[in-house]
Parts: C-alpha cells; structure tokens; sequence
C-alpha cells in the first residue's frame, strides 16, 4: 500500500518519467498553471473524453459543437465575467510575490476568508506570513484581479478578446441555431469539449488549478415548468452518496439516496439535477475514479449563485489535496439566455405549439393620427408608438416619452376588443449544465487507481485503470529474442493493431522487468510469446491486477483481447 | 451539375442552415476569422481527425501529445516567430481601414507584391484604390504586423505570453522527454491535434483564412545522414501529381511521379520527404478530397526558408479560392532543435551508440598553472580554460580572452596524445514536418462532395461524403408515423445505435423530403420500415448516391450496415 504522505510526489514521477504528464515549456524552466501531456497521459485523457462522449453524445443523443477560444467582449459583458470573474489579490511589500488574499487568510486560520471584503480581508492578512517568503506582510492593498486573459483582435487594438473562461458561452450564443436544428423543439441538449483558460494568481498545485484546461460541458435547455426527466426512470433506483445543506451542517457524512428519493423528499430540486448526479457518478466510477472516494456536495445557499435553483458539486477525495471538485452540475434557470438576449437584442426564446390553440380576448390600442399630429407634432409618432403598446385605463392613460410623463386623453385613441387565436407560447428555456474538468478527473484517475504491492521481495508500482481508459491496451513480449520467438511476437503485436487494439511491442530486458513496466503504465493485459507457442501455438494472457496466466490460442487471439478490453469476457473465464 | 460560379454560397448556405458551419457569435453580429462548428460539422471535423490519427498514430505508431495553445516568449523568439511571424500592411487615410499591403497590390496588378520591400509596396500603394472603401490610397506607411496574439501570464503583467502560431513547437521543447519515451533511438515521430492562431490583418475568406483554426501536425525526428525511410516500400510505387520547380516553371502542368522514381530522379530530396507526400495524398482522398482536384507544389527556391532541404504544399482546386495549400510537407533539417538549443542553453541532441566502439587519438591540452599563475595573474584560470579548448601548432597558440588576443608559447601547457574509447555520438535530429489545416480540409471536403442533381423533377443537393467521414452513418425512417411502424422504426434505431452506429431517427415529412435531408447532409444509408417489415422482418437500405434501394432482413441489419461503413460490403452485393 502506498503511504499516504507521499502519494502525489510518487504518482507525479512515475507520471513525468514514464509520459503521462510533463512540465510545460521545461527547457524554459517551465512555466506555472501550465501542463503537457505526454504520450500516455494525451492518450489517456482521449480515452476519457471519448468515455465522456459515450454517455452525452451517442447514449443521451446531445450533439458536440465547437467554438473558438478566443470571444469578443460582449459575450463576456453578458456572462457576467468581466465584472465578476476575478480574485482577491494582494503583492507582499518584500518579496513582492502577488498572493491570493483569501487563500492566505484560510492558511493564517480564518474560517471565512473567500466571502470576506477586500477591506476586511486586508485587514486579516496584516499579521499574517506571506505564503511565499514568511515575512509578515503588515499593511497590504488587497484588490480584485480578473481572472480572464485578453488579447487584442486585429491590428490597431480593433477588438478586445478574452480566452474564453467556459466552453458554455458559445452554447449559450448559438442558442437560435441550435434550437432550429433540434428542430424548435424541447428538451434539447448540446455539448463541447475543450480549451478553457484562468489567469490564476498563484497556482501551486499541480495539475488541480492549471490556467489553460480542458473541460467538457453539457448545457441541457429544457422547459422551465414541470423539470420532469423523460428517461428518468434510467437512474430512479440509482444511490449516490449526497451530502446536502443539511448534512454539512451536521455530521457531514453524505448519505446513499436513491435518485427517486433524493428527488421526491426535495434533497436535489428536480429529476433533471438527479439525472445527470447519477449520470455523473456514472462516468466517473466508469473511468476509474474510486466509489469510495466519491461524494456529491450541495452547494450551500451562500455559495451558490443567486440565479442558480441548485448545485451540487462531484468531489473526489485526494490524499494530497482532500476533496477535490471534479463535477459542478447546476440548474441554472434561464440566467444564461437572459443575459445574453438582453446585451444582444435578440429573443433567446422557443416558441412551442400548443397541442389545441385557444382564442383570447385582446385589446388593441388604435392612435388617431389625425389628432395626435397637430396636438404633437414632430414627436407624433413616437406618441402612437407608445400609445400601441401602453394600457388604458377608462380616463386616458399615461405614457412616457423620453423621460417625460404625459397624459393622452381618451378622445385621441381607440380601444378594440378582438378575438386572437393563440397558437403557441413564446419559451425561454431553463438550463442544466453539468460541467466536467477533464484534467482533474486525470489526476483523480491517476492517484485512486495508483497502487504499490510486494512482488517476489520487490516494490511492484501499478495503475489500476479500467482497461478502456488504459493509453496502452495489450503489451507483446517475445520470452526472448531469438530462435525466431522475437519474429512470432511481432506478427502477433501487428495482428492485434491491425485489430484496431493499441498494443507495445518489447523484447528488452528480463520478461519480469517488462511485466512490471506495463503494470506502471496500467497496461491491463500482456500476451508472452514462448517456446510453447512454436509448438502448439498458444501464448500466454497475463492479467496485470491478478498476474494470473494462462495459454490461449494465437489464432483466436485478437478476439479473446477485444472480448476482455470490452468487458465482455471474463478472465477468469479463459484457460484449459 | 453545380454551376462553378456560386458553388461557395451554395455550400455555405447549406453548411450553415443545416449545422456545419455557423458565424461566431451570431448574435452579437460575428466576428471576422472565427467560425463555429455545429453539431454536423463537428462530427465530420472529428471524423477527419479520426482518420488522420489512423494513419499517423496507429499506422505510422507516433504518439499524440497534448502542450497549451499559451506559450512564454522565450520559445517564440528562438522559434523566430516573434521576430519574422508579419505580415506587411497599412491603413487606408479615408475609410481607416487595416489593409494587407501586399493584397491589395497583388488585386492592383502586382505581381510579385509578397515579395517587395515596406518602402517599396508604400510607392506601389500610393495611386491603387483602397480594397475597403475604394478611394485612392494616396501616401500611406507600409509595416510590419505581428502575427501572434499576446497576453499576459499572472498578475502584474509578469510573463508575457502568446497564442500559439504552430503546434509544432510544443513538440520540440518536449524533444528531451520524447527522446527518452523512445528509449533514445532515432527515427521517431509524436504528432499533436490541436488549436493554433494566427490574427489575420483582414480576414476575409471564410473557413480558409482563419484566425482560430485547427492544425494536425506531425514532427518526425530522424538521423540527418542517409534519410532513408525504414517502410518506403509501402509507397515505392504509389504515383502522386507533382509540379516541381521545374513544371511551374514551364507549362505548369503536375506530373504523375511514383515515389521511387521522384526521389531517383531527385524530383523530391529524400525518402522520407517522398513518403509523407504519398501518405499525405492517401489520407487527403480517404477523407473525400477529389484527386483529380489535388496536386503537390513545390516550393520554388525564392519562397521555402532558407533552412528547408525540400518543401512540398498539398493543393486543392476551389472553385471560389483557385489552388488552395492544405498541407505542408518540409523537411527542416535541425533548424528547430538548433535554434531551441541555443535559446535554452540545453542540448538537444541524441546519444547514440555506436555498433562497435572504436579508439579514437585524442589530443589534450594540459595547461601549466605554476607559469600561467605569475604571468596572467587574475586572469591565469580564464587562460588555461581557453588553453584547453585550443587547437596549438608546434610553436604555440593564441587565443582570445574578452575579444583581446593572446599568443601562449607551447613551454606554458603540455600536450599529451591519448586513446580514448569512443561508444557513441551525439547526434542532432533533423526534422520531417508534415503541417495539416483541418479546417482547410473541411472546407475542401465539402466543396468537392457538394453536386446537384435532378430527381423526380426536382433539385436534389447532396454532400457525396465517404462513409466514413458523414456525420450521420444511417437515417432510419417509418415509411408513416402509425400503424406500428414507427415503433418498430425506432427500435431499429436503438438496436443500430447500440451498435455504435451514429443513427438519426426521423419520421416528420413525406419519405422522399427525409431522403433529401440525409443526401443533403451526406447520410450514406437510409434504412425504411414499411408495411412489408410487418410481414416478413425485411427493410429497405437506400444507397445515397445511387439512390438505389434493396431489402435486407432486420436481423442482420447492424452487421450489414457496419459492413457498408467500414468497406467490407458492396452495396451492390446485396439484396435478393
């Protein structure tokens, strides 16, 4: 068993040395909040994408989209980020390190340092060590620091642009696009996965706070009256260990609650929230993360944000950095379309048939132009059009033209009663939004599935992945090479390619040291060519949990591998 | 057939109405040089990546990294981009415009516009109308305009930072751990999908000149002596149109070469050179480039970079844009590794070993520290350190210290012939470059597979996609929406798409109005449940571009449909 203490620095060397994760630009010196994934870490983190898109895309039927990083200002204006998306921040006066102030503050022991005032807050950090150098960092200007990275578009400082800070808001902007290719109807859903970029102040820890990320997001745009989940039934009797408001007032021990349960005793506020909690701890527990170390947080109503009707956060626990946010899946009401059809005029809004049309009484407001053009002249127009629109009353009516109240007579209008066929209803769309952080889902996946046991007097190091996640599927080993085993390995290593498995072809070394360089990378399965094999033509399948062997036939091999990397085939199942 | 002259409009309209390609952020009025991909287009730019990872990744066996679209200065200024990455261009007096200088001449009549000099384009500028506003240009400055996006890393504008111009880069800073994850034997190969940008002066071609785009670029590092390629028989014989230097030169016309004889002939440098353009144009024709609208140019001397051995742009016919670069084939030489070495003071070579070790006389420099002491004083260690380095003659040497030289007479050092056992060298890679535009290739791809043909009296549009790259594998339709049949059709549906197969289920409008929505968006098959399938559990499969129908049993469709995807079924063979 790995010791506790020690367990990020060993998954992090085994992760640089063998190709998983490397440091950024590291012939520069690196550069923070920055990662590259190497060869296995890029390939693994596909899988785990393509994972994800197994669920939304093909199960869920939410088709991808792909927007551009980089955004002009208004969409950002609209979002809410260029006013609110920022950090408090403050620069110690000795080694001038900018810090962030509430992350200072919770290290000095204050219990409620992020929803503390600047002010307040430099008022806490006074006596408190700079995280950086330890001096104390007396008096300090704390300040708010946008977290978004801008750029200019074109030449002459022509456009301002942000590196989006979510991939969401280009969901949210194609809105009308999408709604007539899901042909005006809803539910409807889409999704995108990709670049997102926050200009931390200080990050510091690995791969969990980085400043370019990837996420894969999910906006569902559903009605915003009766949130009943059509598939519900899928995840009715599915347990997730919830912990709510309440039980973090409490004990703070989550609980095991049936989705149909959490929904109809009003723990999570609708089916569609349930839905994608389980949905989510679906994913998670298929990609590899620990279901022991897996809980589902309630944001709490001071947290939370003011619009959103609820939110719960996938949290996975690290030995280095206790529970780690992985998942946040919010509803969050029609926020989102609001504010971008406000800043952009234009009507974020689904009109939807109704199954019988109904006819309803209206008044329509008729302006005599004839009296209304000498009484006002030049601003006659700008009368009837706000006559149009205004609602009398039996005396005249009010109306109000450019800050300007005047009262309009009943002898300068008409008013007619009509009978109006109403066919359809103009909607804005409430949205669910399950937002996933695909780089600290790697993490996550990488330190609960790292492992460390005692193989014949040595220290095996092994990654426990599932074998769909596995960057490399199948090793190939000739027993030695020579007597033409070296040549037969090789066939078989092509064979399982030309199958369409990622296999690694290796002949060097003690067979022990190969076996124990696959089970490092989680490689779920080796196949050893021996001098059987050019007898009878089996090799044998090592499992790498287990390291049970047994002969199969090559002829069949392929097959056999497909059927255990598919979860069809057993392993315990093969063998005379 | 389409008529040539609007086939732009007609594919964009199409793309854009049906969700392959839509204006970024629509709503706030676009912006120039970004597009969205929508849930079609999504799919299908996915599926080319796919198909190109087929062939570099699992083909080809080089892994995938994954580095941030932001970079630090440092790898930029060694890369030469922040140096050399402009663009010429001015701004119009009247209309204010930014102009691209050499656009605009090149529209005046100029022709070798790309290639004159700041001052030079200023004077041929002055009596051409301005591309924006039409007015005389008069006296304008001509400039350089970078080409990168900039940023800031942190607060307090501490790093400055860029967009990434070229994913290329974040595989030579990574050479050091790549080189190590191959076990440092030389050739190898990583490749990387990604975003790169580039803020265009004045973009104005749609999905061709785009200012967020998406490159596919392998780097493949390999012994810069006797570049010949290990798997070159794979396309020995394979013919590609080449127009080399030379045919630009005459008629014009490219040339169907093999591989063997372009490199015999020295057409094309190298081996490997030739073999990247053959793979090249077996990946560009499997996504749906028509080959008889592809070519390959050789850059002529006057436009490659100074450092390349050989440069080779895949071209496609638009019919909009003319000849449009695709790809870029180059063979760098260490240029990069050369440059990143002397930025970052580490050595970027590769250690190796020699067959057998051979002895080597060596000669070496043993300086007399008891003479040089009194002689150099302070500056004694400085001299033997130079000494060491020295090449002497018999009646000494003279070297250089703080640019001053000094003559040392052969009685103040020793020279000492010695054998030294040499194991290995230490070798700097060159680098073979093949450089992807997907987005270029997405628009190539649609264009090429867009015709228009009549049927039943009516225009019928349809996408001639390969299978493998359409968005949607399969339509499955209920010839009418009663009668059960839309129960079972949309069983069929489940039953395909649990077989992987991407399905769309429609069962609004006349049966020959969803045959044009699938032709139109490149739906291969069209499967239709009708009164028949009640009867004997048979359905018709539609085949897109013949529009002929068999039936085939219900049971076997999914086997039979994966068949037709994947090219090991002829339509033709099917059928009673």
């Amino acid at each position: 068993m790995a010791e506790p203490a020690d367990i990020y620095e060993k998954v992090m060397e085994l992760a640089k040395r063998r190709g998983f994760i490397w440091p950024s630009a590291e012939i520069y010196g690196g550069v923070a909040g920055f990662i590259d994934y190497g060869p296995l870490g890029a390939q693994m983190k596909r899988r785990i994408e393509d994972a994800w898109r197994a669920f939304y895309v093909i199960r869920e039927g939410f088709y991808e989209i792909e927007c551009p990083t980089v955004g002009v200002e208004p969409i950002y204006v609209a979002s809410g980020h260029v006013k609110g998306f920022s950090d408090k921040m403050c620069q110690c006066p000795h080694c001038e390190e900018y810090l962030r102030a509430d992350h200072v503050a919770a290290a000095g022991g204050i219990g409620n340092a992020a929803a503390l005032s600047a002010e307040a807050l430099g008022e806490t950090l006074k006596s408190l060590p700079c995280s950086a150098c330890g001096e104390e960092l007396g008096e300090v200007r704390v300040f708010d620091f946008n977290l978004m990275f801008n750029t200019w578009i074109g030449p002459g400082s022509q456009r301002k642009g942000y590196l989006r800070p979510e991939t969401a808001q280009g969901i949210f902007t194609d809105f009308p696009r999408l709604l007539r290719f899901y042909r005006d109807k809803l539910p409807f859903g889409a999704v995108q996965i990709g670049k997102s970029f926050r200009n931390e102040i200080s990050p510091r820890q690995g791969m969990i706070r980085l400043r370019e990320f990837t996420q894969a997001e999910a906006e569902i745009f559903v009605h915003p009256e009766g949130k009943r989940h059509p598939r519900f039934d899928r995840y009715r009797e599915y347990a997730v260990p919830l912990l709510g408001c309440e039980e973090q007032c409490g004990k703070g021990e989550p609980v095991l609650v049936t989705m149909g349960d959490a929904v109809k005793k009003g723990l999570v506020a609708n089916e569609y929230v349930a839905y994608y909690i389980a949905l989510t701890h679906d994913i998670l527990v298929t990609v590899g993360v620990d279901p022991a170390r897996l809980r589902f947080r309630q944001h709490l109503t001071t947290e939370r944000a003011h619009y959103a009707a609820d939110c719960w956060d996938a949290e996975a626990l690290s030995k280095r950095f206790g529970w780690v946010e992985l998942v946040g899946i919010a509803d969050r009401t029609d926020y989102d379309l609001r504010a971008h059809a406000c800043e952009s005029g234009v009507a974020l809004t689904a009109y939807l048939p109704l199954e019988t049309s109904r006819m309803e009484r209206r008044r329509r407001i008729i302006p005599d132009m004839k009296a209304l053009g000498p009484k006002f002249r030049g601003r006659a127009k700008e009368v009837a059009d706000a006559l149009v629109k205004a609602d009398p009353g039996p005396d005249g009516v009010e109306i109000e033209i450019g800050g300007e109240r005047i009262a309009i007579p009943s002898s300068l209008y008409q008013v007619k009663e009509e009978q109006v066929e109403v066919r359809g209803v103009e909607v804005m769309p409430h949205v669910i939004e399950p937002s996933y952080g695909i780089d600290r889902m790697c993490y996550a996946v990488l330190e609960h599935s790292y492992d460390e046991d005692m193989v014949e007097g040595e220290v095996r190091r092994v990654l426990h992945l599932p074998p769909a996640i596995a960057p490399v599927q199948v090793g190939v080993f000739p027993l030695v090479s020579r007597d033409g085993l070296d040549r037969v390995a090789a066939e078989v290593a092509s064979l399982l390619t030309a199958a369409g498995i990622f296999t690694e072809f290796d002949e060097s070394g003690a067979i022990g040291r190969r076996y124990r360089r696959q089970d490092e990378i989680g490689t779920p399965y080796a196949v050893t060519i021996d001098y059987q094999t050019m007898e009878d033509g089996t090799v044998t399948i090592r499992e790498r949990d287990g390291m049970a062997q047994v002969r199969v036939k090559k002829d069949t091999l392929a097959a056999t591998v497909r059927g255990l990397l598919g979860g069809h085939t057993a392993f315990a199942s093969l063998g005379p």
